[in-house]
């Protein structure tokens, strides 16, 4: 039996997760990330003893524990180096857990722990090389290779929303121009669709669908607004998926994976975005004629963090 | 003892390598690629059939015979899938060496066979994870990782010059707008170099160099010139620069290896480029606090590419 913890930057979720990768307990709390690392640790150290207990009483042996961040932790699992939405920089997580709980504790990058749950139970399933692409409020990447994740020498790698892929008219918050995050994530989309809501003048069924407010804009209306034939939906939607598919045709050139898979928020507009996306990277791939990359919606929902990070020991 | 070939576009190099990546004997023909493919495979299985003799005669067996090519080969070394510089599509190069010789083939990328060279006995040696770019009339890639050639699951990976980083004046070969190519290769910055020089009214000491005759301008006297301070010069490398250091980084923000070797003709303009690409790199890389890959110069000159075919089978 392993325990899978899923750290975000609003829930944190943990889960007994048996060989095959089936959550057989889970609980869930706030992260209340503004009170601070110390505070959330000693919750979460108190969530995996209580898992443990149940596991115990179930007679049961916890192997090993994964944990899955929104951000980057080095190699040895010791150490959470950046979390921007936590406000964790250099956070001894695995160091405390491994003096506290005395069994082996690995740590990776949300997007990573996700790619390794649809490669365990989802549709990379049976793939020994694949890549998994969150678009959500950032773009994340996780990377399989032979079986094993890929994070790098260093523990960097697989940070597919900053590679630079073109030119945009603003920044993204790592303080480069062009990261793919600022062209195919949620944030990014409805940035542009307010630009083009302030600069031209489309009529546009999104003005409706917020009520004349552009607070309330999310990238859900986008797509359904493009899907029902809004023309400055459908710019948005073709601009994001110009741009998601030279990211992946890039990630095909170099890293040429059996399989790509897409998730997170805005991979729900489903097979209207995944069409597009197809279309595009095609053009894009150098050598067409050769196989290259199949490229699928994630097919797992809210549990693909903590079914990932359960395993993460398996994938390491 | 092994046998490495390598073919590129003007000549085709052969040389018989020892366990330690030192050439024990070497030949060298002419490419003439416009005779076809079947008058070069006849002359490279005689080429291989005397190195094999002068090795059987010093009581030495092969194990192996390599071959770099300018493009792409199967996973398999039976065919090459595409050299555009020779002309070549699909031909059976590997399938019929094998049948021919009886010995085991491998066929790789020219730039990945240049990149194993380094890891033998040029700059990267002792790293497990590295990638070489190669700079000339193209950009090409070869990758490393766990000591092993990495070239995909379907072996079309590490065409790091067919990245897509911006946005550019003019499209690539390839069909595509935007790719490392077409900023960072010798074509790139002669074609810039041009541009400015016809549409801007610097005053620029390469007009001299080439006696006004711009059909006569590379990228030495583009380097030589900003290296005296010429401003044209300077800016035609402070844009190539930019893209290469974007390109670099995005393989560092996705592959995170120990080590990149920049190699190919630019790379002569020495640690005047190596300095301002470590400079411009270091701007886009996402975690700057973190360690990350560490860039150098190749070492190697003209042999790599027999050293690294030969060695292929050890790499594979």
């Amino acid at each position: 039996m392993y325990i899978g913890v899923d750290i975000g930057g609003t829930a944190i979720k943990i889960g007994l997760v048996d060989n095959e990768g089936n959550i057989v307990y889970k609980k869930q709390i706030d992260t209340k990330a503004k009170r601070g690392y110390l505070e959330i640790e000693k919750d979460i150290i108190g969530l995996i003893k209580s898992l443990i207990n149940i596991a115990q009483d179930k007679g049961n042996k916890i192997k090993s524990i994964g944990i899955g961040v929104p951000g980057v932790a080095d190699l040895e699992g010791n150490k959470v180096i950046y979390c921007p939405n936590l406000g964790w920089t250099n956070v001894p997580l695995g160091e405390n857990l491994k003096k506290e709980l005395k069994l082996p504790i690995y740590i990776e990058n949300d997007a990573t722990v996700a790619g390794i749950a649809e490669s365990i139970k989802g549709i990379t399933k049976g793939y020994k090389n694949s890549i998994f692409i969150t678009l959500g409020t950032g773009v994340g990447g996780g990377i399989i290779l032979g079986g094993k994740v890929y994070s790098g020498a260093h523990g960097i790698g697989s940070e597919i929303g900053h590679m630079i892929v073109g030119e945009n008219f603003y920044d993204c918050n790592c303080g480069n121009n062009g990261c793919l995050e600022t062209f195919s994530s949620a944030t990014a989309i409805i940035k542009y669709a307010k630009k083009l809501i302030k600069e031209e003048k489309y009529e546009t069924a999104l003005l409706k669908k917020v009520n004349n407010d552009l607070m309330k804009l999310n990238s859900k209306m986008i797509f359904d607004s493009a899907k029902e034939g809004d023309q400055l939906a459908n710019k948005v939607v073709d601009r994001m998926v110009r741009y998601l598919g030279i990211g992946i045709a890039n990630l095909i050139n170099i890293l040429d994976p059996d399989v790509i898979a897409i998730g997170g928020g805005v991979s729900k507009a489903g097979d209207f975005l995944l069409e597009k996306v197809k279309k595009e990277v095609s053009k894009y791939v150098l050598y067409k004629e050769a196989k290259h990359a199949e490229i699928f919606l994630a097919e797992l929902g809210n549990d693909a963090g903590i079914i990932g990070a359960a395993l993460l020991s398996e994938y390491k």
